[in-house]
Order: structure tokens, then C-alpha cells, then sequence
């Protein structure tokens, strides 16, 4: 791979391809427990910021002269899993892209697209690539890859965005795992409810795995070019660490589930205590110190939007469903495929008994919304 | 997707993503069975043909002239299945290249690659994208479509690679389903021992689908950028309706088969008469006619280069696990699953007794190797 020699950031490329684990990826095909069938939890979030999107967009991209650059304008989605909600996302960028261009070069030839999907090699692209819409009107590619490393060529991309995948850690920090340590997460699979130093050490993880993504994203995309990141995350004002939202509470009740199963001998105590969920949600403030210490990206805007998750989404059979898309895999490389019923079975009797508190950390509960452009 | 008004021939693009009906792709995985494990045959007769195509790249390839267009060498292997064979073909090409460029360009910065796997949607991209070596040096983006439509923005190709894909028709030709028409293939499932207007349905397919691939294709390719074909082919001056070729005698043998199972009642012989194998062998000189007549190409180099496989590819048990590899999910789709064991021990059976006949037309069959470049 070439380097940029103009690159203030030699440290970044190759090395991370080798040097990130790799996770398991959300459910595939489109049975009972796939992501495709259970992510309306991800597509209303995704909704509620569609309006703040076209709008950055309209206000905020110069589609001139990025189309003065190339005809074709090349997006890519990052995390993109299995669909349905990425085809949805994708539609609502180029139409909203096509609009401004149609205002800004109204008698101009058409632009094409070009739409990079992006998840690990893990995630089930032959389910994603027999679910494309029909005359979708774009230029189809999968790209596998952690998007902790480079995985487009230098200036190549217009666009980029991410939803629900940026909250992933790279990889568990080690010292999670070391009895030797203050951060030993004993007792735990989340760093609520941990040590402060179980805390610290996940935050440590995530500050470097955002300035390792910027860093790579910086040199993918072109300048002007823009990135809308929406994510996980807590309100400003309340620790990070404190903060349980809703899904820090399904981690807190899947741990006690875990915890219960190994008191009863089903799995081994010192499973439970190696397992750990690689998610961090940070606040706006965070973000907004990662990003001006990268240096590469303008802050566009940056949000704490609430959630709007109400009826279904918020029913236990239904969180359920969707824990179990997103984490099966991990669970089962863990504790074994023979347990997974089990756990999940053990989890949705205990949303159904703490609904009250889930329904009142849902209110409470939110996601980061981010533009950045590249400067 | 945008036209583009320099094109004479506006007839091709989304037209085309949806009339071509989709045949199914090679087997995936990594079982008995596999693609991946019973391609070697592909393997050796690309072989014979590597060092060919080193030599066009060295001698005939404008590496500093693409390289002014763009600092990321963009490359398609269509037709690329699961591999392993697309990736010592990608990296072949890939080093050829960058020698040509150290050559051209001793003390420039060093290229960056883009490579695009392409195939049918069907094609099992998940065992393709989890096979790709670690530290292949290229960027990586797989691409689900059929190669007779439009795939790729314009101009956005330096090189392009098919091996063993172009002779597979876009679809069947509809008179040989026709029991009014004299093209109707009955007792038959290929052109070989068939009335000649079975053989002229089948040219006549042929003819339009390379059409419309040198068309798409032009649209996508730089000028001066390269095209290699590897693909089935017959010598010149046998015509190509009684070219039996090793692939033509293995389709005879199974089309015997399978009419001996029409015959006990295994299968209904209105089945067989509907199944056809959608593949044409053309001649050096058919391929001249269509590439000239198409305009959009200069060919470089056209050859119909013998076989040199020999040993354990001939052996009759190997043909048949690659027949297998290569046919099944088209024979399973028409005749039901259940019946495949049969079909394969039969025709298994049918290539030992006929082991001599298949070893002498091994060595008068081959492939055609052409090199084009887009004017």
C-alpha cells in the first residue's frame, strides 16, 4: 500500500489491518433472530435524524464542486450489516445529494453513484447482496474490512456514513482480562456497575480506535468532503460511566443472567468473568475533544438526540429479538452455541420484570449524532 | 444512472440488469464439492496463459499514462467465483503492473491498487471475501451483478481480467423450449449431436451477449486501458457445432445419463428436454468478427491455446467432483435436489468407460486467450 507522504500520521494503515480483532457480526440470513428482521430498533433511531441529514446536506455540502472532481459520487456505509436499514439510509443520502445538485448545476448532466456497503468479513454479505433493491439506480460494492483501517484508496470517497457501528471498541483492552489488575472485570460484562479502572480502561480504548478511525477516514475521503456518524452515546453532564440508557440496562440484566447461570453450574464463573461487551457511549463533549485533537475533520454538528423508541421497540419479547441479533455471535464464540437459548430465554424474563425501569431508561436514553467535514 | 450522450449505442445499461435472467454460480463454500476445492483444472489452464499476460502488460500497457489519470491502478476480475484462483490471477496482474510502472517510472511514488471481485449475486461471496490473503497489498470491494450490464462508473477501469465465465450465456435462447420451433433441443442439452438450428440459437445468443459486454464494458474502461479473456473456445477451421472438445464430450455423457433416467422413470424426459447447458465455445475467428464489428476495442492478441492438462485433472472421479462444482446448482434448481447423487454417479461411471475418448480429446481441446485494449 502507498504511503502519503504528506501524511503527518505515518502510523496508521497496514498495521491496523493486522493489528484489530475481529469481532462477530450481527446475525445473518433472514430467520427468526437475523439482523434483517430485527433491526426496526436501529431504523426508527435512524429516522429520527433523516430530516438533520437532508438538511446538512442541502446547507452544508458543495455537491458543485465535489461533481467537479468526478461524475461519480462515491459514498460509503460503514457497518452496514445485512440491510434492510442501510439501503433505506443509502436512498436518503443520494436523493438528498441529488437535490443540491440539482439546485446547484440545475442543467447539468446527471451524477452517478457509486455505493461502497462496508462490514467485517464476518457479516453475511450474500444475505446483504441478494437484498438489494432492484433498479436501485446506483453502482453496487461490498467492501470487507474493519473500518479501524484503511479500506478505500487515498481521496477516493465523497460521503461516509455510519450508523450504530462506531460504538464498537476495535478490541477489548487487555487489562479487562488480567486478575493482576485494578481493571479486572470480575463479576462484570460492561463497565457500569465495574471499578472506575474497568471504566477507564474501555474509555482509553474507544479515545484511540476514534482518532485511529478519523485518522484513516481522513485520508480515504476528499477535501469538503463530509461524514455523518451516528452512534451510541450519553447526554453531556452525566458520567459516562453512570450512564445506563437502555441498552446498558439489557447489558446490566444480561450479566445477572449470566451471573445466575454460572451460580447454578450451567457455565463456568471465569467465562463470565473473560466476557466483556466492547461498546462505549460517549457524550457530545468527548466527541467534540476527539475530533479537535485529530485534527482532520470541522465539526458540523453534533447532538444528543433522544429517543423516540416507544410501542413494540420498547416491548421485552421485542428488545429480546434485537439483543439477540446483535449478540449471539459473541455470546456463542463464548460460552458455547448449547447455551444461547438459555441466556436469552433467562434475559427476556428479566426485561419483562424490570419493564417499568426499561421503559423509564428509554425515555432517558439517546444516540450521537455527528457531521463532520473533511478539511 | 446517467447516459452518456457521447455514446452511440444507448440501447445497453439498466435495460440490461433486468433482462437477463440469472443463472445460478458455482458451488460455494469449501466442502466436497466446492468451487474452492475443485477449480485446479481452471488453476492449470490459467497457467499456461500467465506468462502471456505478463508479456502484454510489459509490452503493451501504458502503466505511466494510466498512472497520470489516477494514483489507485483500478482492476475487475469478472466472473470470479470463490477462489482461490481470482486472487493468484489478481496478484499476478497486480505485480506485472508495478513492474511495468518501476520500469516507466523509476523513482515515483508507488501505486496504489483497487481490486473488484465481481460475480452473480448468487455467488458466495461470505467464503470469497473470508479467503482473501492477509496483506494482499490492495484495496478490496466485491461487486454482485451480471457482467453483461453496466457494473462500474464510466471511465472508472484500468484492467479488467475474465477467465473461464464469458462462454456462460446471459440466458437461454427461448426456441429451444419452443416444441413449435426447429430449434427445439429435445432429447438433448447441449448443441453438440443437435439439429443445426439448435447450434444457431445458441451463436446467435452469443453474438448479441458479447455485444453487449464490449459495450458495457467500453463505458467502464479507460482508453488505453486493457481487457484479458480467458475463456472456452474451439480452434479455428472445426466448426464450432461439432466441436466436441473434453467440456462437450462430459456434457454428451451427462445429457446421456440423464436421458437414461428419463427412461427408468427417475426423471421426466419433458425435464430433460427443457434443460440446455448455457455454454458457447467460439472460434478465434467468430471472436474477431464480434470484436471488430463492436468497435469499441483494438484486439492485441487472440489465440486458441491447447490444453495441457493431463494427470489427476483427466482422471474421470476428478472431472466429475469439477462437473459437480461447476453444474450442480444448475441441475439441482431443474431436476430437484434429490436427483444430483444419481446424475453424478452415472455420468462418474460414463467417464470411466469412455476414459480413452475423453484423454484424446483433452489434448485437441483449449481455451482462447485474448488481449484488447479500449481505443
Amino acid at each position: 500500500m502507498a504511503t502519503d507522504s504528506k501524511d503527518p500520521k505515518k502510523k496508521y494503515g497496514d498495521k491496523l489491518r493486522v493489528a484489530k480483532s475481529e469481532f462477530l457480526s450481527m446475525n445473518g440470513g433472514d430467520g427468526t433472530y437475523s439482523y434483517s428482521k430485527n433491526s426496526n430498533h436501529q431504523m426508527i433511531a435512524a429516522n429520527t435524524v433523516k430530516g438533520k441529514i437532508d438538511q446538512e446536506i442541502v446547507n452544508n455540502l458543495d455537491v458543485k464542486h465535489l461533481s467537479s472532481l468526478s461524475n461519480t459520487i462515491s459514498i460509503a456505509d460503514l457497518g452496514c450489516s445485512t440491510g434492510p436499514n442501510t439501503f433505506i439510509a443509502m436512498q436518503n443520502i443520494l436523493e438528498a445529494i441529488q437535490l443540491k445538485y440539482h439546485c446547484q448545476c440545475p442543467n447539468s448532466k446527471p451524477l452517478d453513484f457509486q455505493i461502497f456497503f462496508n462490514d467485517r468479513p464476518s457479516n453475511d454479505f450474500n444475505t446483504l447482496f441478494n437484498s438489494i433493491p432492484k433498479d436501485c439506480g446506483y453502482f453496487v460494492a461490498g467492501v470487507p474490512g474493519s473500518f479501524y483501517s484503511q479500506l478505500f484508496p487515498e481521496s477516493s470517497l465523497h460521503f461516509v456514513h455510519t450508523c450504530h457501528a462506531l460504538h464498537w471498541l476495535s478490541k477489548l483492552p487487555e487489562e479487562l482480562l488480567n486478575k493482576d489488575s485494578p481493571a479486572w472485570n470480575k463479576g462484570n460484562i460492561y463497565y457500569l456497575n465495574a471499578p472506575r479502572e474497568v471504566y477507564n480502561a474501555y474509555a482509553s480504548q474507544f479515545y484511540e480506535d476514534i482518532d485511529d478511525f478519523l485518522s484513516v477516514r481522513a485520508k480515504e475521503i476528499v477535501a469538503g468532503g463530509m461524514m455523518v456518524i451516528i452512534m451510541a452515546g450519553s447526554p453531556n453532564g452525566v458520567p459516562s460511566h453512570s450512564n445506563f440508557s437502555s441498552f446498558g440496562t439489557t447489558f446490566d440484566l444480561m450479566g445477572s443472567s449470566l451471573m445466575e447461570m454460572a451460580k447454578e453450574g450451567l457455565i463456568s464463573e471465569e467465562l463470565v468473568d473473560s466476557f466483556n461487551i466492547p461498546i462505549y457511549a460517549a457524550s457530545p463533549e468527548e466527541m467534540i475533544g476527539l475530533v479537535e485533537r485529530n485534527g482532520y475533520f470541522s465539526i458540523e454538528r453534533i447532538e444528543f438526540v433522544k429517543s423516540t423508541l416507544e410501542g413494540t421497540v420498547a416491548e421485552a419479547s421485542v428488545r429480546m429479538k434485537h439483543s439477540r441479533a446483535g449478540m449471539e455471535g459473541m455470546l456463542s464464540k463464548h460460552f458455547g452455541s448449547e447455551t444461547i437459548d438459555e441466556i436469552f430465554e433467562r434475559l427476556g424474563k428479566k426485561l419483562i420484570e424490570h419493564s417499568e425501569l426499561l421503559a423509564s431508561r428509554i425515555k432517558e436514553s439517546g444516540q450521537l449524532f455527528l457531521v463532520l467535514k473533511r478539511k
